[in-house]
């Protein structure tokens, strides 16, 4: 168990509703130790990615903060999610051209980063944005338009 | 230009609803023609999927189908993803474990998928679910639960 899960277990165990009836500040002032604690150590730093298990890439997936649309999956290198955090615009590595490349640098349809978020193995990520144009190359406003047949 | 842009960017050069002054059925049947060809073009099959570009595997965004969170990213091998279409379940392959893995089948927590959506380039996916139970194996409804400190 890592330590992040440990504190949020020992958080479920504790509950944070549920007050000691003898000695009421002792869950009060625990809880408010393990609140503190869960905030830090659900912040994550570039440093925590892992990166590595898929060879210096990690899936990006972008989601309209506003309408919750998934819009893109693409990928991420340390570098292009340093330039993401940066400059507030989305960056990504592209796979095929082996560059990075900012949305929108052509089409003018970039994406604002209002957010990143982790997940639990911190090997993906999303980008919560806000677009100006459509997310597709096709002209489509979001990649994922076609439906696999049943 | 693959064959499904052509006919897509063909219907947007038509225009869904710029009918012809002069000739009205000109516009309108044309429409239709594009309109079922695009129904067609957009119904992706097991064989579409570019399972070949990342090694066999490819990213899976589960979401929410009803308040579009997105829950997980995992991975799928044409067999998962063929178990996923079949029985309604959310299945995947496991890097780590290196076996096929149904969401739910220690836990209970399995997810009812709706619908899977396709990418642009055939070669991503979207599992779009509903969940019987927590996405996130620490406990957590969705696993992005972290964000990146600014």
């Amino acid at each position: 168990m890592s330590c992040r899960s440990l504190f949020i277990n020992l958080a479920k165990i504790h509950g944070y509703c549920d007050i000691d009836p003898i000695f009421p500040q002792r869950n009060f002032f625990a809880n408010i130790i393990i609140a503190i604690l869960q905030v830090i150590l659900m912040q994550k730093s570039l440093d925590d990615i892992d990166f590595e298990k898929s060879g210096g890439l990690i899936p990006i997936i972008v989601q309209d903060a506003n309408t919750k649309d998934v819009l893109t999956l693409a990928y991420s290198n340390k570098e292009s999610l340093e330039l993401t955090k940066k400059t507030g615009n989305s960056w990504f590595w592209s796979r095929s051209r082996k560059k990075l490349w900012m949305k929108g640098e052509e089409s003018g349809n970039t994406q604002k980063v209002i957010e990143i978020l982790v997940d639990c193995d911190s090997d993906a990520v999303i980008y919560l944005v806000e677009p100006s144009g459509p997310a597709c190359h096709t002209g489509e406003q979001v990649c994922f338009h076609n439906k696999l047949e049943k």
